[in-house]
């Protein structure tokens, strides 16, 4: 196992940054950032299969859907289809977006970049240099004053080509510049850089320069990154004039944890894509990040009330899935399997919709506290029937869940138990959880409901064709029916001092058997105009068998007469009666 | 939009700790924490097809390989099927491996769950109770009181059956107690029911407690949870006899970095599965936790230098695909496909083999500095090969790092300019990314290389018969060749100062054409024994026209003539020459 031999001869561990008087653990993040989408950039640039121009182009018009007002669209000095798309986007854009595009420090390329903004009503110019060591020695081969001064010089060029150009007046200039790697820079030369370049820019605090401060590949612990951010946004001069943008990526799994943290360390704008595409392990998921917000009470100011539609998108252009377990939008993160989780959730519901009741007379406001669910799926377009999916490891709660949303059914807890151990039978023959269909089929078949009508249920053994009742005497009462037996037409009659008991008596005396009601449950169920009554009856027979009936009907009486007609089925596919 | 209307009436901040003396944000990750995997009980549980016997039992054998000494396997109380394969699991793992069972606080339920760990050689009995408000009151209906006097007494019950039974002294038992959900209960109760757990299980310093800490659903961003980890790992007392445990789920996408503040804030275990599989949003991913430890010189104390084969039965047994995007496993966190990343990597990978080679001599250590790949592929058994792939976004470097990789040719920088025009046209025609064999036959046509043998190239225009030299005079060379013209065979001769010189000179006379040689390269490729020679020739012609040549031979001269040859079969195919 060549792993576990000593790791440490080839790796090491990031270093700490010194920050004695570290602020950010104690706040909280009060209000969303401002967003940079670079799924047009960063995200297309990392795709195996790069987006067609249309694929682009309805990209583009759904993240101006979802809200987003800064908007990265290509690397324009790169390739004619990059400078094309990006003159699509200047023309189409609403006045209030703003277009950024991302050149290297190249003089040729900044003027070819600038180039393709002309005539935008908001552009972001975006350039970055090589900072860190491993860049600058390895990649570039530029000292630290080189890379300064290119910096500067590219930074001066920026401004003669675009606030400083009469002829671009009609544009409202953003400019953005990154220190390359900024996560693996020395934090005081990072800040060096970044004083030099907005002295060139000379930014006001009405039109602020953006210093992004990439965590380009996430090498270090998410406090780490924070810390950096505290130290820069702490020791840069003229901070009220600076955006602090973050660009972290996953490779660490802790982008979303970076980005907040940082956020927490005073930064102000976050760049990223949608589920988290982009280089390797992906920019930042926006998704998660705008959610998380959302569910700490904090508008985002980015909508995802319907995020299928923008999940088919992702998945069009980016011929990436979005991962079953993303975030809020993975198509497993709003189901439970487990019969204590969906227990656990049943109960839930019923306290909020309670809640919610109560609400409509105090007026009191009812907060979201749903065991295991911390975002209402409602909120984000997803139905509270798909959360809840049974397999062999469900217990009671999730297919009674399935019944009631499904069948408008409210099982008796001693018929969840029953009910349940069927369920568990056939997923584990199956080997796949049941649908939803499968698992109210199987209901409606074990409970022989005469539920769709006649035709569904014509193979059963026991049928009520019709009931007569009268009162022969105070208190008593006394049944004439017809029931069918194995498609023979009987006539049957009992007395009870109520009509089930009538019933009951009836069949005591014609089949010869004890039907003992243990439970009797009973409600309505539908609009109130055609309303049906649902009963639900636990017998104990002579034999201690214990079994439950379930009868639906307009009529609550004939409902009930059916829960019996249903324990005889079921007696009589279990073979205990003929 | 009704997701921006104000979604504070529905959702509230999560309430921060107080922590006046908080000591994790200075701390750092120096060793591996125990670790606990329960992909066959967390993990399985939440599948929507869970998994098969046969696939259990793979997915176990594979964790012990990976080198898991703490395994959850099941919920033995809740079915047939999960009890049996604990008992596989109690009879095949290796002695030093514990055995991992949860149940529910149920006397009834408890009992089988010992029961199905009879004759372990260690065995970790894990019980679990909810102390959130939420939950209590919600799912459970028991007050605070009921709830701690509970736990106690299902405690007292493990110990009775298990370490203070004589019986079962033929094993070592652990226990572990989770209060659920840990991180939305009020943390002085939890402590409070956990002190009571602890006095009823009476621990020593050698066989500490486990108390989990769950964050069941995550709910706050990560620091709130190392708070909460510090608050409890600071105020409970007996600290030497606890083991804690975290349990993140990944609800808000933070559980990484949850587990790692945390760590930092005092936990000593952690339970996760591979790849964050798991309810809803998944548990925490280990082999993310593990390697990041590992690039951080870290031994991580788990083996995935064959990631490959732990992926294969990940999907097949989860039936759930790991993301392509997923930190070091997924199929694209090893590619680049941007030209400036893939530029910077092949320099990368230059630099890195110099100092391998310094380090010889030197004694030096090396360590891994990789522009955009904070882990080496090949330390998880993943090739450098695929880290390149090259789409119509790919600059120069790409496709010379898959040429340098695959035909051993390293081309000249004007030669990587060249061929990435080439490249990008013809993968924006694909609309697809080129696969390494596409470009590796793209540059043999590009450039009419004679590499594979004359079969391949019977359609050349222009092709090298054999030649002589001879020197007429001192300083002085004279060839005398044969070449086929359109399949026509033409005796030509020339003189130069060289062989080049002289080559060249009888193509210039006998087609009137001048080629004038610009730059020309040579490297020599293969082994020793039969090592081949690389010849690269940019001409400019009469016409300013601009072109490189390749040529490759096991004699270097007729290699520097095959460059020429290519120019011209070039120069034909583009209507320049006849």
């Amino acid at each position: 196992m060549p792993m576990l031999s000593d790791p440490s001869v080839k790796y090491r561990q990031f270093p700490p940054v010194h920050l004695p008087n570290r602020q950010w653990p104690s706040r909280t993040i009060n209000k969303a950032p401002r967003w940079l989408s670079t799924d047009l950039r960063d995200g297309n640039q990392s795709l195996p299969d790069p987006m067609s121009i249309d694929e682009k182009r309805s990209y583009f018009t759904k993240l101006v859907e979802i809200g987003f007002k800064e908007i990265e669209v290509a690397f324009p000095s790169a390739s004619q289809t990059d400078f094309d798309f990006t003159r699509f986007a200047v023309e189409t854009a609403p006045a209030d977006v703003s277009i950024q595009v991302l050149s290297p420090c190249r003089e040729e390329l900044i003027k070819r970049t600038v180039e393709s903004l002309k005539g935008a009503k908001k552009a972001t110019v975006h350039i970055y240099l090589a900072t860190s060591d491993c860049f600058r020695n390895v990649v570039f081969g530029l000292t630290k004053e080189e890379s300064k001064n290119l910096a500067v010089k590219c930074t001066k060029l920026v401004r003669q080509l675009t606030k400083d150009d009469p002829s671009q007046s009609g544009t409202i200039w953003d400019f953005e510049f990154s220190p390359e790697t900024f996560s693996d820079t020395n934090l005081d030369y990072a800040i060096e850089v970044c004083e030099a370049v907005k002295a060139a820019w000379e930014p006001s605090v009405e039109q602020k320069i953006i210093f992004n401060l990439p965590a380009t590949v996430e090498m270090a612990t998410p406090n780490i990154y924070a810390d950096q951010i505290e130290y820069f946004s702490t020791n840069v001069t003229e901070r009220e004039k600076i955006c602090i943008s973050l660009h972290p990526h996953n490779d660490r799994g802790c982008s979303v944890a970076a980005a907040e943290l940082a956020q927490m360390a005073g930064a102000d704008r976050v760049e990223g894509c949608l589920f988290g595409n982009g280089e390797r392990t992906g920019n930042v998921d926006l998704v998660t990040l705008a959610l998380n917000l959302y569910t700490q009470g904090i508008t985002p100011k980015l909508d995802f009330s319907d995020i299928g539609s923008v999940i088919d998108i992702v998945e069009k252009c980016n011929k990436i899935p979005v991962h079953a377990r993303a975030p809020y939008g993975g198509s497993l993160v709003v189901c439970a399997f487990s019969g204590s989780h969906q227990d656990a959730i049943k109960k839930g519901f019923a306290s909020h919709e309670k809640k919610l009741i109560e609400a409509q007379s105090t007026g009191k406001r009812v907060h979201w506290e749903m065991p295991y669910l911390p975002l209402d799926p409602a909120d984000i377009g997803r139905t509270y029937e798909a959360i809840i999916r049974v397999n062999s490891q469900s217990g009671k709660g999730g297919s009674a869940w399935v019944i009631l949303r499904n069948l408008e059914l409210d099982l008796p807890r001693g018929l969840q138990v029953a009910f349940s151990k069927v369920v568990q039978e056939r997923a584990e023959v199956k080997g796949q959880e049941l649908t939803n269909e499968e698992l109210c089929d199987l209901f409606i078949n074990e409970y022989y409901i005469d539920y769709q009508g006649d035709e569904v249920f014509k193979d059963q053994q026991y049928k009520l064709v019709d009931y007569s009742i009268s009162t022969p005497a105070k208190g008593l009462k006394q049944i004439d029916a017809e029931i069918e037996i194995g498609g023979k037409s009987v006539k049957i009659e009992g007395r009870g001092n109520g009509q089930l008991s009538a019933f009951n008596n009836a069949l005591a005396k014609y089949l010869n058997i004890d039907l003992n009601v243990k439970h009797y449950h009973e409600h309505s169920l539908g609009e109130e105009s055609n309303a049906k009554a649902a009963t639900y009856i636990e017998i104990s027979s002579s034999n201690k068998i214990s079994r439950w009936g379930v009868g639906v009907h307009e009529d609550v009486s004939q409902a009930s007469f059916l829960s019996l007609i249903s324990i005889l089925n079921g007696l009589h596919r279990s073979g205990e009666i003929n």
